[in-house]
């Protein structure tokens, strides 16, 4: 998984039913410091995540369509969950 | 998924029935600021995309023969959507 | 898809029957203006093509396995078409 | 795989069971030398790996959901071993 | 598939039976010209591959679990044969 930053949301129609009930997210991606790689990935919400919230990212076709419960959803990317705390011991 | 830009077709004889009805989109892939990254997908296109249109890209086989209806379709990107808006809250 | 283009074939010995009667291809990666781009794949070739041929690269397992109808092969990038034509409308 | 090294640990809610009893590392991607790519990912630890540690990492779905004993995991990339040595002969 | 050279092995202690009896080889990732990239993958053994050898390297989990005849085995990348020739016609 890789940590992301909610930065906005993407408006698109797509013809499979999955995508009806769900926002797109558009995800900076951030590096192990939390800093932004220039690099992004749009991401079907799960965890109704807000502008701004830093967030775990999970690319995977297979595990997205776990996590929606959708055995033949096309999806790939998904938002898995909110960063409570990124620890780092010195 | 990732955003792209429709920017040509490709033309190739591909010995799969899959790709009989369907066009091959050149799509360059944009950045999160729908700037060009210098990177591109040929995809295959499931919406009618025409060129200059900014496209929603899903990169994944499995789903891409959801798309396209077709268990042993051998593709793995599509165009799945149009954007119709990329919204950035300020 | 990448757009690749030929530039070699490799000669190896690989434990799997679906080798036997098939070139491995030494494909350049071209960019979305058809000039290299530094990076390559070696490809299972289904389509005859030739050196300096521009072609098109197909890089998933799933795919793989049915253009060359093999379950079971142990095969991820394949050639699956010669370019005939890139159309950039102006 | 990649070798790696636990440089963190990530806390995030994620409504998968999988995840209710195992720990999030937060790995640094090494390169062949073993220092730092400036790359990481977040992986699920398997192996009771602690702060510093090299590890390999196998970024994989199905090959993760074997680890862990689980077919439908939502899952990717996994700590598999702690490395206890890279032997480069001279 | 991608052309390697090995540098050297990794010790690891990994909790699954399919790398009790397999070597781990760090390969260098090398270009079409076959100079090292910087890049490198740990990849399973499978034709016995020595140190200096220029190798094939298949990076995906289904092919390399029909590589090693083991169906469940949580393994991506494997080396699958030694590379003989690379021909290029000028």
């Amino acid at each position: 998984m890789k940590i992301g930053k909610v930065v906005g949301t993407v408006v698109s129609t797509i013809n499979s039913e999955v995508f009806d009930a769900r926002r797109l997210l558009l995800c900076d991606l951030l590096d192990a410091d939390q800093e932004p790689t220039g690099d992004y990935l749009i991401c079907v919400d799960a965890v109704d995540a807000g502008a701004g919230e830093t967030v775990l990212i999970l690319d995977e076709g297979n595990s997205a369509r776990q996590i929606v419960g959708w055995e033949t959803a096309p999806i790939r990317a998904v938002v898995v969950g909110i960063v409570d705390e990124v620890h780092l011991p010195s």
